[in-house]
């Protein structure tokens, strides 16, 4: 399959890096009322929001910086020989407006976005944002059917509520989602878990529901294969999302983000727990929490983008094994 | 009058400014539990919260920022020889706690801890937190009687509503302060206003109510003091309020804020207009918008910590005039 | 007059300003082929290029910082009330693609993308790239007939050469323009100009040609509104072009550039020079010399577009008057 | 055995991390005079102390950046599932305050305070200062008999002294101890030795007295399990002090340090050794050489309390072994 | 009179000036072994030294800093036309080794240095280091006879000591220069003081001595001429020193310095000043307190360079007075 | 063999760090027309020079910030014991003056500098500029006899051209290199490439040619020791060039640089890859792509010199090999 070239990006050799509009991955900008949206196979969305956020703020100025960073994409991944975006029409979407003084507000437009994209048939790569995001994204992706997910993290994010009361931080999203019936929490992995706890309620509901936790010391003891060839087994052939919060990868490589925990993964690893994802069918994947005021350098929305890279090609892999 | 020993603040002859822990000026901690509380005059209060930011957010870690920039300050102002920590009995009260996700229970919270304050006859001097901190303590401060307020800003905060009816953020606290008649619209006055706008909503407004606004062009025109001596004038010699947006100051001085605006005053013109309140009836007052992380250097903070000294010696000096 | 809404930038109210694509101003994208590209009255251009400079580089990438910063402008002059973006078809054009490789092909692309703006009637505002830049877009802009030009800088840019014999570099673009035709050189003032110097090259050449040059020192001796009004004089009626490197202003408040001079105009001095060009024929401006890697905190690129919204007011009150 | 609630750390589910005063891991301030001094078991002290700097100073900012960083410090160690301010009573002691323009003078001082705590049957975690801290903490807690030392470093700090005869510098702190007795040299081990070399004065003083120096090369070969395992064989069942200088880490997982060596651990192998250091009978431990000036991001400061956590579970562990 | 080229700095013209070794103002090192050393007149000279530094250190990093920035000054001044380097035999001269763990020391090897410089002739033009290095500076300058000074600060120095009894301090020097003879008090003008203070005891040794100080309060009112009007008259015809500590300047133009105090003057008058010096006798001047750390931009080293030009070309302008 | 101590660096224990000139390792400064040039066996040039650069500019700074960090090394190898500046004569050269308006004249500049060095026996070790620089310099190392190649670097370098025809970029040197015989392809080996892909028209080269390269998945799967024993089998016991890339190292290490690509080697395998090369024929070696405005903390300058003084020990190694 070769996309039509208005789906492909501009190249460094004809156009410097640094000029022109920074859409994601120098792709053309088909937001919805775009009269190609409808081709579209693959959208990256942005969702600048971060009203989740219970420690330091500052994902909702992520996608932004990730789309800066993304100019620095290339047209072939270097290992496989894959030309994603001669494989799969992929474009940038635009943002998803937020309400930031209205959290409900702000979840009921993502989801009617997403929905929109779901009834053309386009799967979503998003731009975080906190990592309350996820849910109402899965809320229209997994509006039928509970899916399967691989959840790359330092937090479970499973907790019930925080400061008496509060269900809807980024420290919740999953437990939600359980909740709601959007994940079946026997086919999900959280991945990289670390750092130091207020309790064990997260871990309870985990094990009381089926969700598997890898500890990043086992992660660290089994090694990336391994443990992913696992993570592989638990979501098996159906459907699945791949959740990413930057955090899950060490802050020393990944500094910009809000509740980093020391002793992570190393950047190397963080592109490799990717590429361990060929062959799943996978609806949908976000990267999230990133947080350019703490990422004063941009690497970290350098490796963001160069994960959400690895995170496209993981998604038409899997259209290409179920193609 | 000279106070008790208890209540004067560690001397860099004696402790460097870099030891210790940092409670703003070097003060006492002496939260709401303490057994002296009801001895303090004024109490210097942090309000970590930002949930009213529309744009880029931070505020919330303002307070610990101020704090450790605070243990410069020293005892005596240079100017007037005013020693403000033996004139009265100041202290800090700590942080209110907010709730990050919930801006209703946030502001409940605000409220409830100045109210606490006010019935023990205790002054508030705050360090914000976004400008919609002034809400909620002008609904203890002010809950008896409407208030004179000189207010110190490049953006007036008297909008109606965001997002299609979002009614609290930071650029409405004002709006809804008059509403509820905390404010006396006819003794408020608005100094250093400026940068590109919406529409007019906001001057209609102000212009219905007797909100006088004060454009920087005509503060830069007419000089500190002729403005400042007018603004006496209209909040006269009742009880007011005294808000002081970091963003008032031009950015170049203090970039650490959130909403920034070209071409306000300088540094020393920002301390010269808080002199120039000598003589009013300081009910409380406040600094806000300080945004940690816009604020590299520090020098922000410096500069709101040595604005909020200013601010102390003007109360105390409204004090003194009183008594 | 009342522009089609096509060409009205997104109000914050609406959208945070932190989403969405970052064009200048929020205005519309409306490159060359884009169909309504004749519609233009003023097109915001980005030249992402630094060829030309001789000590630090960077401005190649201020284009991109400039349209970030620029999403904080809003729809209304708040001194004049001018809503100019209701007045005239403003759209962001995109970035010239420059060759990093070679200065003059680079300079080729660059006249030949003004020359299809100027055949379209189009009048451009730049957003550089170094100084150099002035020089390709003055041919396409002065083809028929030499301009006068109001140029803002600590330097006055009229070098012969450097290094040996290279005749284009960021010091010499005004000395090949008047060489080449392209500016009346007695219709030329150059304001701000200071520092220490190599020796009196560039001053023996504008003294022969009849080029005014007004050093910072009298500047602050005589003031905005005097000096000024000598700079109309100077250009008179006749269509002009205004060049402002950020480097007039006072490296405090616009550190993000190669070249700073101490002692210069303030932010509100930055501002006020340019509501001082009311009624003059403005055939094109730029603002230039903003690099971004020595601006770590976007302060210098905010000043720089609140200077191109003023340049932008500016270029609409003389179509005004003219019409 | 629980601990008095007093001694409970603040919940972050209960007030946001960045509220509130930062005492060490969010601990009760219980300084000298505080009537519950006494009752103790671990005291965490602060020296902001850099004078024996022979390069780039900063350590003396160390104990505050280290507080502010610490509130992200939970109640449960994730791996061990030991919730140590519940098994042994913890506390913040303040800051020794030092004389920046004294060093026989500061020494005196902080030998002093460790005394009293000595006296008081408290154990020390102290946050340094630079590495000369060590050498009067020593004084205290060795004052009775010599200790055993496990020592992460990429230097030795075993030098006679500097520019021509200064016995007292962050170079020089062990030779001292040795030769007054304070150290066991056949029971200390340094780890992590590195980087080019002056000469071999500090390595042949190591031989000639029996100190172990495990050079990064050897630890990166053998493995943490392994080298650890050497490490608590040389220091046996007996007393030890554990000194663990931050650059001990590669200096990109910790550049906030004044002499960093290329080359060392990454930060989850920071974590490890101190894991491993389980079962040995810890009189007292420090972190030092954190240099804030130099660690914009604060990472090295979080990676510094993160190891202080692993620390202070590693004293506890002991205690409890020994109980 | 015309120096040899030997003494002339490198041209921008000629090398980039990113390129070569950074000597001060690209002038030939001419360190005291140097064969052409007695030829000198004017010797710049770095101390890297911040031993008296009582809150933040950094100044040690000054000398380096400045002799990057200077890099940027060029061969004439723009206002006067003096080319100073073609008028007197000026050379960098190197740094002064110190005893960074030895305050008597380095004081000592200072005095030393420049007791040779005086005994051929060479009139020194210092970088600091912190402010204490003035005092062994004098020592060696006014070994014969004291002199009067001109001192730009914003704190008086002229405290008798810190920390329970030591004297040499930053807070110090020109208490101990008067005390030792070394300044003429009644010829000594203190321009620019300001900040909370810690009480009057270092006003009172001034007023008692005969001191002038002129807090910055009175500078802003009288502006630069008439106070420099002033100086020039404290100090008179007689030989006298120039010292500037760079906290003089307002901390938003020079945030690189330990202890800023807010309100001073900007950029434009810190140069201002110097001019105005013209016609004293000028035995030597220092640039003191730049500190490296907290100026991540190098404006503050920039603009301590631009005024250590200022500072050259009065010494010439007093030597040309005088000859 | 041991060296004139006019060749040894100055001794950290006796003058500190920071102070003094920063030359290249605190060695003399031997400039081409000091008499002492014949004597120097390895000469130390920097190459301030990045007009080769199609994205990010930067590595013109590189020589004076690689010079300051450069002050940290010390005299000995840790592992090896080697103290070069006692083995072989070691001088600073100084700068290539580049020309950064013409590329052209830059490499003639440059070779014409390295031809000197060649007629007169010394062996560069160059701290670049762009990677652009490698080409001029093989010009005159490799005149005689085409080298082999060990090449660290995530990037080919082997473009046929940029923009449309522009041969001379950073992307293009070993293109270039190969076709005017200066390089051996059949002994030249690449190291850690990596990254997103334009297409494979590099590597289509490179395999045409018989240039091996050496993926980074290839590096991590089979280990430094294996991957380099292989590239000396390759490059063999001819003479041959070392260049070195920093974005070889991740880019967490070695941040400051124009082009980074995830998931790089780590510092330590930075060094270690250095110390494999023991043995080989060096007649030169490079570090290049060091942009100091992307490294604010200055650890990828560190991390470049402590490669530096690795490829300093290896071309010893290699002599005494030969010896």
């Amino acid at each position: 399959m070769t996309t039509d070239p208005f789906f492909h990006p501009v190249s460094g050799f004809d156009l410097p890096r640094y000029a022109g509009l920074p859409t994601f991955m120098r792709l053309p900008l088909v937001e919805p009322g775009h009269d190609r949206f409808a081709e579209v196979d693959i959208g990256l969305v942005g969702v600048p929001w971060d009203s989740g956020t219970t420690n330091r703020p500052g994902p909702r100025h992520g996608p932004r910086q990730l789309r800066d960073a993304s100019t620095m994409i290339r047209a072939e991944h270097g290992v496989t020989g894959l030309r994603p975006f001669e494989t799969a029409a992929c474009a940038d979407l635009g943002d998803v407006g937020p309400n930031p003084a209205d959290i409900l507000d702000s979840m009921e437009r993502i989801t009617e976005f997403y929905g929109r994209m779901k009834r053309n048939g386009i799967r979503p790569l998003t731009a975080g944002g906190d990592h309350l995001t996820s849910l109402p994204v899965l809320r229209a992706v997994a509006r039928e059917t509970a899916l399967g997910m691989v959840h790359f993290d330092s937090h479970t994010d499973l907790f019930h509520s925080y400061f008496g009361g509060s269900m809807y931080t980024h420290g919740t999203p999953f437990r939600r989602a359980v909740e709601e019936g959007l994940l079946d929490p026997k086919r999900v992995v959280q991945i990289g878990i670390r750092g130091s706890m207020y309790d064990r309620e997260d871990r309870d509901f985990a094990a009381a529901n089926g969700i598997r936790i890898i500890p990043v010391e086992e992660f660290h003891a089994r090694g990336v294969a391994d443990v992913m060839a696992e993570a592989r087994d638990i979501v098996g052939s159906e459907p699945c999302y791949v959740s990413y919060d930057i955090d899950f990868v060490d802050p020393t490589f990944a500094p910009g983000t809000g509740t980093p925990e020391v002793g992570g993964p190393n950047s190397y690893q963080a592109l490799q727990v990717v590429r361990e994802l060929e062959g799943l069918q996978i609806a949908g994947a976000d990267l999230v929490e990133v947080s350019p005021p703490f990422d004063a350098s941009g690497g970290t929305a350098f490796l963001g983008v160069t994960i959400m890279f690895e995170l496209l090609c993981a998604m038409i892999g899997a259209q290409k094994a179920a193609g």
